[in-house]
């Protein structure tokens, strides 16, 4: 029996008046992976060779209106950009594995066909690129961290890669207004930690950070985990620097909290998923880092009691609440599976919820957390849970929400959907997902089923379900049970087919399910305006 | 000698162990006006004949590409619109004394030339409109609470003026999630009164909200006190329903809080001050209403120690701060003037702050703003300073910051600067304002000097101060002699002409001085696309 139960009993005990809780922790399992890290590009090994080639897996056919790469391009670009280590070149000599990391993505899912890898350090030189490319019709790829899920920053065909990690110098921060400026391919982690060291925080972070550019965050509109407290990227980038497909450099890199002089073209940048234009620089505002932060990790029996849960959270922890994960019984087995780690609670639950607190004062947190834990386990909506009493429980009780992710691809393949919901409808998606596909003879535990198993976790406060259909490889009657279904499920709710990932080359051809004619129109025309000759990140978006 | 500082007293005499604070409020004046409720153009008088024309006074031509509303037209739109109530016909009647309110504004700045009012109740009826001018090229100004500060809602010539006050529904609010979507031409106060029944906050506070328009602050990108707390409206406004000059609608409603399917379109209508698209609809996210609200007003020596003290209030009063307004001394004396109220700290000094804690536990802010006021009035920080007791305090509190507008107003006419600024620079303008002026022999006190007093006050948060020249009458040499001088100094700094206000027409010819070419070219670019005609909102904006 965990010590939260013994709580349990204790609260019930004694109501009025209410004792000082004994919160104590259950064993948890030492630290033996790094959930948080994800392979990047740059260390991948190139068995990426057994990847299926995007081109053939989604039947696209290359744009003839593309030139090809020539030989004086390569040298064009050798000489742009000077240095030996800003170009890869496969064009000219046998590059291959230094180009095939780059070619596809942590997944092993998308694979492309580029043969030249240009990685210029600042926005001129991104500038001369992309004027070049656009005179003379190349396709690029711009391409951060390569962590995304949805095919957005690997090319398809032979579309040059634009890296942006050589751009990864901290410009300025200010301790009285919180303003990070920032190159584009600075790592979340590294600013995070720069941050950290000036008691501030970077209001983004996600499961990636080890390996993700910021500028990749802010051109996917990334959300994360603590989208609940800080808000979406909309409102907390002040300004950037980015270079349209023209090699006009966008100088909107404002550090003002309020300028209202004219349009908001930055916004247009954010989440465009580098099809207007490559994200050269960020300011974005951060707020001060919270002296106290409190994990709780609980066991709940159905999904309706997550919800009571949600809401109590809500109500009771208010300000101090940055994030409440949810996390489904089987998305847990599948950790346990494949990490072989202890999990932190002694009984299984379908469900279980990840509560966060942050606040300034350790002491009023705690009262508020306590009077949370009384009220939710007291009117029985809480099954079981246990509190982090240290930095390292903390770590690991977060790690079986952030390593979900990894252990799943550990596993074999996933078909990944990342939504938006209204919160009472959210988790029947899995269980009719999962119907459907057990109705069609797909699921088993032995090795002649190719899934897994169908698993649901993501964003609760936020109303962000990551549906995950586990399968022991990729196989396309499974995605044809799937998709469209999936898609018109969530257009009946009026919710979005994707709500964090972006669309990529993974939902590309998906976006009337969330977005009408009218706004696809309008988009195309943007474009079309930005873009005239396509060139930016083609075959993917709209 | 006031409370506070026997507070202070107390707390210099038993600094640990640390007392239970004794608050006790000064006696305050009791309610005599309301400053949060503006004259609003439905029951302003027709004296606004008084006011002299904008076009005569920016030196306008009338843009003679537009159409004259013919008798046909009004025809067309009293069919088109049904309800006798929803157009106002100063065309093929004399309809003078009803049209005027909508020609000018509450500060008697501007005024335009219109005979036409429409008042449409839908999407629906705003697009039929707007396609009918779009074709006939009659030019329109989309008009809410018309309660802005840059002539941006008024008419210049004779457009058709299309007033929000008939979209006037809520249509619909989810508690779990926070969502609230509603017509654009819903007061502020109005949408704030319904959540609070529902124990939710508008995310957006000012001092116009008995009067302003949701409509119009989202087009406006409105700020306001709590921007510190809440965000911008770029981060909050999930969702809208405009309507373009072609007739299109634009059906971007949602209520999801994520939702990265393609580009981010509604933001361009957020901040565009209608010049390409009329905001018809809007889905927001709000808050928890907070259960426990604290406002403390201090008396402080000089800027440098105002600074000392935001910076306290960050970092000890964090996740409950919700509003840090500086007013300067010369502001409030201002307001006793023109309220004759008396002032609720019994020294004068040079600057005074307004702080507001917003949480969910009294008990818990109490301490977090006790230890605050201890800190910053034990280290002198803070001259002296009083606590709201109860409700009718907090009201008389904020009315010493959200009154200044209003008193400026009843004492004559204003220039108003509302400029972003670095933090260390921001009181600056206002000394070096006061010094060119003075120095000019435009200062004094007696009739005989055009300038009454050089104020500062405003959002220190967000490092936006309102820099207000309170004149006995607007006076074409003040003008000169404050612009463009007052935008060089800005431009020097890399602040803002405009951090909230938007430009209208008082600062269009300026966005210069905040934007650089290529974001100015590439605005004119974007107002192309969608309005070739250039019938939105003309004369204004860039």
């Amino acid at each position: 029996m965990s010590s939260a139960r013994n709580l349990t009993a204790a609260l019930r005990r004694a109501r009025v008046p209410r004792p000082r809780l004994a919160l104590r922790p259950v064993q948890f399992t030492p630290v033996t992976a790094t959930a948080r890290t994800f392979t990047s590009s740059s260390t991948r090994t190139s068995d990426s060779r057994q990847i299926k080639y995007t081109s053939e897996a989604y039947n696209l056919q290359r744009n003839p209106n593309f030139a090809e790469i020539s030989a004086d391009d390569v040298a064009h670009f050798k000489e742009l950009l000077g240095s030996q280590s800003a170009v890869i070149d496969g064009v000219t000599t046998d590059a291959a594995d230094d180009i095939e990391p780059f070619n596809s993505d942590w997944m092993r899912k998308y694979r492309g066909h580029t043969r030249l890898v240009l990685k210029p350090q600042n926005a001129q030189e991104v500038s001369k690129v992309l004027k070049y490319c656009n005179e003379r019709k190349l396709a690029v790829v711009p391409q951060g961290g390569n962590t995304g899920l949805v095919g957005g920053s690997v090319p398809v065909f032979d579309e040059i890669v634009i890296n942006t990690s050589r751009m990864n110098q901290i410009r300025s921060f200010d301790a009285a207004s919180g303003v990070l400026v920032a190159d584009a391919g600075v790592i979340l982690e590294t600013a995070d930690q720069y941050l950290a060291e000036r008691e501030h925080l970077f209001p983004l972070d996600l499961g990636a950070k080890g390996s993700c550019h910021i500028g990749g965050n802010v051109s996917t509109n990334a959300g994360g985990l603590r989208l609940l407290r800080y808000g979406s990227l909309h409102g907390s980038v002040l300004g950037l620097e980015a270079v349209l497909p023209d090699g006009t450099i966008v100088d909107a890199l404002s550090t003002l909290r309020k300028n209202n002089t004219g349009y908001d073209l930055k916004q247009l940048f954010i989440g465009s998923e580098g099809t207007i234009g490559l994200v050269t620089a960020v300011s974005i505002q951060c707020p001060p880092r919270p002296k106290a932060v409190n994990v709780a990790y609980f066991g709940l029996e159905s999904f309706e009691q997550v919800q009571q849960a949600y809401l109590a959270a809500k109500g009771q922890l208010s300000e101090i609440l940055s994030a409440f994960e949810l996390m489904d019984g089987r998305s847990q087995g599948l950790v346990i599976e494949s990490t072989g780690n202890k999990h932190p609670l002694e009984g299984e639950y379908p469900f279980y919820c990840l509560v966060e607190t942050s606040g300034s004062n350790a002491e009023h947190d705690m009262a508020k957390l306590e009077s949370f834990l009384e009220s939710v386990m007291g009117d029985g909506i809480v099954a079981d849970g246990v509190l982090a009493q240290d930095e390292t429980q903390f770590q690991a009780l977060w790690r079986w929400r952030e390593g979900i992710t990894e252990s799943l691809s550990h596993l074999g393949g996933t078909y990944k959907y990342d939504v938006s919901i209204p919160l009472a409808d959210l988790y029947q998606l899995v269980e009719d997902c999962k119907a459907r596909l057990t109705e069609k003879g797909f699921v088993g535990d032995d090795d002649s089923f190719p899934v897994r198993a169908v698993v649901g976790y993501g964003h609760m406060g936020d109303s962000n379900l990551h549906l995950n259909v586990s399968v022991r490889q990729y196989n396309k009657e499974v995605e044809k049970a799937i998709e469209p279904w999936v898609y018109e499920w969530i257009q009946k709710r009026q919710g979005s087919i994707s709500a964090e990932h972006g669309l990529g080359v993974a939902k590309r051809e998906f976006i009337g399910y969330s977005q009408n004619e009218t706004m696809v129109k309008l988009m195309k025309q943007l474009k079309n305006l930005y873009d005239p000759n396509g060139i930016m990140n083609p075959y993917k978006y709209i």
